[in-house]
């Protein structure tokens, strides 16, 4: 925990505003118990430090009370009465972010979303699907088994869909599929003091009738009267001119400007064919440049990952495969029969040209599988490479002309540095992560570590990059988003934030 | 002009707040030229109206000046001066647009940014470009000649690629490669009170070293005082989790939140094969339908444009071909030369299956012109089939599987209505336009007319769709919009205006 108490007093990470915590209202929890029920609402010691943590190191900071609404409806008047009472709110969906996204900093009501769970709307002709927060990633695509259509942003972590568009959460399909940011149409969202936002607009009746008749489920196609033939659900197409963009503004807000309780996602069809192979690199420079080439040369890749030779040892380990101890890649390539020999044939010359040599290509569910669940497994082989010691995953992203160079400066750095940090990264977007294992008991190797994050968030920044590529900023980055946006970026996400959320009562103490 | 006339006393265009439009204070045109020089200054009436309208029906609305600034400093100075002074602000790039966007409907300064004009930072790597206000598309085009890189964005007009960012324009490419928003990566803006704000972070320079030193320019990888080798351009990363978006912000701000001085563009590499071929259909919903069918086969179609038999006898006539008189598609495939081959076959299927039959596919550069050239035509072939009078262009955009009904509604409404419209359209969007050609003398028409516009409007809500799919609100849709987002969205959009424009001096009148 030394990092973490060393990052607070640097005011990096923490800044836990602890002094400004208030004790909640007298039978405040009798009137949260009023609206979802009492067994829907819990002040237990356990569950509040159950609610106090993701998966990230920053010290646990649970809410003063936990509730888990049913319906937005509910979430409405919680906040409302939240809202009125000056009580802070927190979102919870899985709890699985990495960068205290949901740690209670200044206590309040923790808002668990997990029991709304519907799945809407499911259009196979607009490709497009309503879910509700508590509705996993790896829950959604199971509901579209069978329907040829599936949801391809996948962060790792089996997390909430809406905790995913809240975080702009990606992970290795962005490269062919885009992050959350274009998968998301629309959002439903419960405004902190309780009124309710569709980012892309409502489902609407008719309720315009100037010659007047309100004929509501009349189809009446001339004259002022028009009227449409049934109620709709909210807008899910594909491009609006119309106002600013609401939906991308709450994409990637961390919880700090409403609850998002519910998402309209667009669906991707199944791609007919698929396949999976291993290619290994001299050198570390040579991965990253093959990756940049296959982009230039306009191949389709779906999924091109990259893993240096340390985290390829560590994981063969775990895994219990046989790779060689090398610069390694992982590619997939998806398209028709034909389009994909096409690709394969392609993506072969890149690699031989930047002198890797590549396995077979897997092309069965099983083979491929068991490639991804190699890859899958990084966090685990990386923490099994110094048992007893603790994770830490940074995400810088640069542009991809200056991908090679920060990576061999970054790898450089960690060896100079004498941090076990192996590396693994979304390079077809210029993303990476070093996954740093170290102990945090020990003083002097968390100073280094702490030492070594920052020049990577600046090396990052310098070459035009951004600090978070897909963790978000919660509570670690905000000094690094400062930097990132300057003073006049940072007044304005201010001015935003303290526009729609004046008392400051949305996740407290995130991203600002 | 009675339309106009007609729909602002209804306050569903214009609006003109004239009460509120004040004189310009004494000596203000001299501050102005003060900073950007005499000859950059015009008070002319001619040059007024000039930049009063643009290439909409709504009435002109000079502004009080005119100003050229020639560089991003200038516009900061000019834009501290109106702001200390009160007085509003109008960005002008080409004045293509079709809302009324630069129509100055409280006076004011308009700001002509097309001499600024730099085409800098071209990163053939990274698929990169950032563009001054005065480069249009076809002059970046023309600039990328040979890079085998394009911007692929394509409103039909040769805008100015900024002003195509603030109304967050598309058109026919966009099925395949996106509006403009996923193709802004940065903006550079001014914001209304002189400010300068990077939306995706400024170029950095080492400013951090705790160590006490600080070495620009020179290279240490080791210890806090890491700096980089030298300063570098804003970024232009492909991902990002820091902070809210801010470039989705000013996407589509329609020049309401400040002035875009700069916009770093997502490039595309040039596809290796191009092939074209016009389909027809017995009817309307056959081709709709084969559209749907196209999207879903998840054919990688490039662009789908629909025309109606008015349209294409009217386009037929006007350049000169012999087309059939029919519902028709326009298709356009990009790909490898083996893909298009399976492309190809795929999209011929499936136009068979709904009873069309398509021509021969045109490869040629030539061939695919003159075919482009025809739909290109539509507006002045559409003004042709009744000369002397005018034209307004209809912009609704649905979810696709409303579509076919949508538009036999719609076509249905124009014969009942007795209004020629013919109908082209983004199909594979969801996005189609009626080009209303009407004598705006004759009121009764002109009461028809906007009938019928009210009703295709509130029939695209119904259907979950939009009220302006790329042209944007402008003057002219602000009704639709508050039934589009309702109470709270339109609330949102007010608040966050407030929060970065508080004196409404940014475009006033538009958009909200």
């Amino acid at each position: 925990m030394a990092l973490r108490r060393l990052l607070s007093l640097r005011g990096v990470l923490g800044r836990r505003s602890c002094c400004s915590k208030q004790p909640l209202p007298p039978d405040f929890v009798k009137a949260l118990r009023a609206v979802v029920g009492a067994p829907n609402v819990s002040t237990a010691t356990v569950v509040r430090e159950q609610h106090g943590h993701d998966e990230s190191m920053h010290d646990c900071a649970p809410p003063d009370a936990v509730v888990w609404p049913q319906a937005v409806e509910q979430v409405q008047e919680l906040a409302a009465l939240c809202h009125r009472c000056h009580v802070p709110m927190v979102p919870f969906g899985t709890g699985t972010g990495l960068e205290g996204g949901v740690n209670a900093v200044q206590g309040g009501v923790c808002f668990d979303l997990s029991r709304m769970d519907g799945i809407t709307e499911l259009s196979l002709e607009d490709f497009s699907v309503m879910v509700e927060p508590g509705v996993t990633r790896k829950a959604l695509n199971k509901h579209l088994r069978g329907t040829g259509l599936w949801f391809p942003v996948d962060p790792g972590a089996d997390a909430s869909l809406c905790g995913m568009a809240a975080t702009g959460a990606s992970g290795t399909n962005a490269v062919r599929y885009g992050t959350m940011r274009p998968n998301v149409l629309n959002l439903r969202v419960v405004l902190p003091d309780g009124r309710l936002l569709h980012t892309a607009g409502p489902g609407r009746q008719a309720r315009w009738a100037p010659g007047g008749q309100e004929e509501v489920g009349k189809r009446a196609r001339k004259g002022p009267g028009w009227v449409p033939t049934s109620a709709c659900s909210p807008s899910s197409c594909r491009k609006r001119a119309a106002g600013y963009d609401l939906t991308s503004l709450f994409v990637g807000s961390e919880g700090t400007l409403g609850f998002l309780t519910q998402a309209t996602l667009r669906l991707h069809p199944l791609p007919e064919a698929v396949a999976v192979t291993i290619a290994t690199f001299p050198g570390v420079r040579a991965a990253v440049s093959c990756t940049v080439q296959v982009l230039q040369a306009a191949v389709p890749v779906a999924r091109i990952e990259f893993l240096d030779e340390v985290m390829v040892e560590a994981c063969s380990r775990f895994s219990k495969l046989e790779l060689p101890a090398a610069a390694t890649l992982l590619l997939e390539l998806h398209g028709s029969r034909c389009s994909l020999v096409e690709q394969q044939q392609q993506a072969e010359e890149i690699v031989r040209l930047n002198g890797g040599s590549s396995l077979a290509w897997a092309k069965e569910p099983e083979e491929r599988e068991r490639l991804w669940a190699m890859r899958h497994s990084a966090w685990y082989a990386a923490l099994a490479l110094r048992p007893g010691c603790q994770g830490y995953s940074t995400d810088v992203c640069v542009p991809i002309s200056r991908l090679p160079d920060v990576v061999v400066e970054t790898k450089q750095d960690l060896q100079d540095s004498g941090i076990t940090g192996p590396m693994v990264g979304h390079v077809g977007d210029g993303n990476f992560h070093c996954i740093i294992v170290f102990n945090t008991q020990d003083l002097a190797e968390a100073q280094r570590v702490h030492a070594f994050t920052e020049r990577l968030g600046r090396r990052a920044l310098a070459a035009g990059g951004t600090c978070t590529g897909e963790h978000g900023v919660g509570l670690g980055k905000r000094a690094l988003l400062r930097e990132e946006l300057g003073q006049e970026g940072l007044d304005t996400l201010r001015s935003i934030k303290t526009a729609l959320d004046p008392h400051n009562l949305m996740n407290p103490g995130k991203v600002l």
